[in-house]
């Protein structure tokens, strides 16, 4: 008899987690290898509370609007598994729901948590001897995650910045008087985010003039005099930050104070708002500062090609890779060239990647500390390739209905 | 032997108004009327310093691209002409610029400050006998100006805000948290655009579930029972305000309780982090804001077809009345039909649109004046219609060089 499968979403919304949960289930139709594919409601939880939609009949056209609808067709949690030595409780409510279930598999589609999941679920699974097989599927926007050349979701998210960052500084340089537009990028602790924006440039737009990323300490007074000399050659000068920069001593450039959330994540908001107070008070110039905000990760209109055909083969391959018996995993893709653009598919055990972040390495940021340097463009410049011509409706883009989440 | 003529761009920028100096440059291409048109750089200033970029010999391809190309080819300014009765000598420079020049037409596209420069600029040729024609192509994304159904930008404005306001639902809805999210959107003093985030609404997503628009009274106890009530049946809610949102007695929502910032100065905070703050205070449930900022006003990217296309023939529409020997106008746009929507070209006497604002009727506002009526959304519903295809260069969208500004 045939085993079934689950499969969930974890962290973060992006514009191509779905695109990944299509590739599961599209090489899960294709094989004919497990009977069922039950898709988890908010994530790991979703199993606790056996809140299940049945995935298992998709259609072609179903599966197709899954891979270019934005944010989470399953919803996500933050839910974060206690340590099994510590507590088995709620392992075995959740092994004994797969036994029940007569699941083969599970598969997660998220970040750095939702891989730590992975890990402790698997290594519970080899601990008890149980069979089920435990997949991750990598995903996020801030592109942290170790041993992958880079993680589904960051294209996309780069793509609308940079797009967005050229509009910004189309929109700002019609205006005959100096200015400086302050722009704050999501990326606590990386840079990529940020960095992202040096794809805005064209020709003589050199928007962002100044680029900044949280993994070097941010100094003020270089900050105030990088635009006293670049206001001299530029009349709108657009800066691109990263939510995360701070001072030698480790302080966020915060207006709010930061507390912390259930991972012990800090919570930012403000730096462009602080620096657009400091300049305004410093230097006189007309200031402004724009929040892209949560637009960043789920403008599924302006999604990249290149991400959302990657993180379907991503979920693919963790399909694979379940049927050839592997388990305790998280697909990876290893860039193998830059021009022409290719890559290949591969896993590592998620125990390598649980808990862990990949930072921009210093070598790609420039010795002045305000821009990037050729390596991080030709590192960027594939993963926003391609449009994703997505259906409007009545004008406005039309995406999967998601009234099970509401 | 045949005149030349003007035309320039004032105020602030939109997806829409390089259509309109489109429409103009291909009316003038197709009638030959003109021998030169010079295009004026940032506004009616550029005609005093004599900064003007040649556009006679646009090609069709040229005249496509500065249709999809968002913000001001020309750039703008924000000058405002002293009275001509108090002070003729702006006036003379102008005109004398105008003669040596051999000028028939001046073009201005803009909003209510650019109309009173049409309205004085015509006034003073009146006076001084001149023949010069001064015609004026309406611009905003405020959809405020009078004698016009609606103004070019503003479908596409209303078409990103829908947009983007539905991709922030899906990004919401992912979470099995209760939650209030504040979308703070364009228009101090008229809704039309915060009015233009109901299209976002499809099937079962509600979202915006509040709106808040200027034209009335905003108070405070109402929303806040508002949202207590909504969320017992909606977990996670969207609220979409207006900047310009006031108290009974006219004073903004802002700058109020924001804490002030190292350098002792209170941080000026929005309407949307104003009520952000209130709500976490009152209420206890998980919230954030969001400023669309000036993303909604020059996104080329997701523009609305109606309106470029509206944009461009409003532009035509000029050059024919200049031809037929009008001056001192503005072109309008008559609706004649909502489904399926058609419209008429014609014009007003300038006057009667200068210095003057179109708020929200107040009957379409609804009795708790926490939403828009069906007489609204009938009125936005063709306004976003249909999309424009536009070039993408590396994978970011790719626009007009503007070197000429820079």
């Amino acid at each position: 008899m045939k085993k079934n499968c689950i499969v969930a979403q974890s962290g973060g919304p992006t514009a191509a987690i779905n695109a990944s949960l299509a590739g599961i289930v599209q090489g899960i139709t294709d094989s004919g290898y497990f009977e069922h594919i039950y898709g988890s409601i908010h994530g790991i939880q979703g199993v606790i509370r056996e809140q299940f939609l049945d995935l298992t009949s998709s259609t072609p056209e179903f599966i197709n609007q899954l891979k270019c609808t934005p944010a989470m067709y399953l919803g996500s949690c933050r839910f974060k598994l206690p340590n099994w030595k510590d507590d088995t409780d709620s392992y075995k409510e959740i092994f004994d729901i797969f036994e029940k279930m007569n699941v083969g598999a599970f598969f997660y589609i998220g970040g750095n948590d939702s891989m730590d999941t992975v890990d402790k679920l698997s290594q519970y699974a080899a601990e008890t001897g149980s069979n089920i097989k435990i997949a991750g599927v990598p995903k996020t926007i801030d592109n942290d995650l170790v041993c992958t050349d880079h993680t589904p979701g960051f294209g996309s998210a780069a793509k609308y910045i940079a797009g967005s960052i050229r509009e910004i500084a189309y929109d700002t340089y019609i205006y005959d008087v100096e200015s400086v537009t302050i722009v704050e990028i999501m990326g606590r602790d990386a840079g990529w985010l940020t960095a992202a924006s040096v794809l805005a440039r064209n020709g003589k737009n050199l928007a962002p003039h100044l680029i900044y990323l949280p993994e070097v300490a941010f100094d003020e007074e270089a900050f105030l005099s990088d635009l006293k000399n670049l206001i001299k050659i530029h009349q709108n000068i657009i800066v691109a930050v990263s939510e995360g920069i701070h001072d030698a001593s480790g302080a966020y450039l915060s207006a709010t104070d930061a507390a912390a959330d259930k991972f012990g994540h800090a919570q930012l908001s403000g730096a462009g708002k602080y620096l657009e107070t400091l300049v305004k008070n410093r230097l006189g110039i007309k200031v402004r500062s724009v929040e892209v905000n949560v637009l960043q990760r789920c403008a599924g209109h302006m999604a990249s090609k290149t991400d959302l055909d990657e993180s379907f083969e991503l979920g693919k391959k963790a399909v694979q890779l379940v049927q050839d018996g592997k388990t305790g995993f998280m697909t990876t893709l290893n860039r193998t060239r830059n021009v022409p653009y290719s890559y290949e598919l591969s896993s590592v055990p998620v125990c390598e990647v649980a808990n862990k972040a990949k930072a921009v390495p210093l070598d790609w940021i420039n010795k002045e500390k305000n821009n990037v340097t050729e390596e991080m463009v030709a590192y960027l410049a594939p993963l926003v390739l391609g449009e994703v011509p997505i259906e409007y409706e009545a004008g406005i883009p039309k995406y999967l209905d998601i009234s099970h989440l509401l």
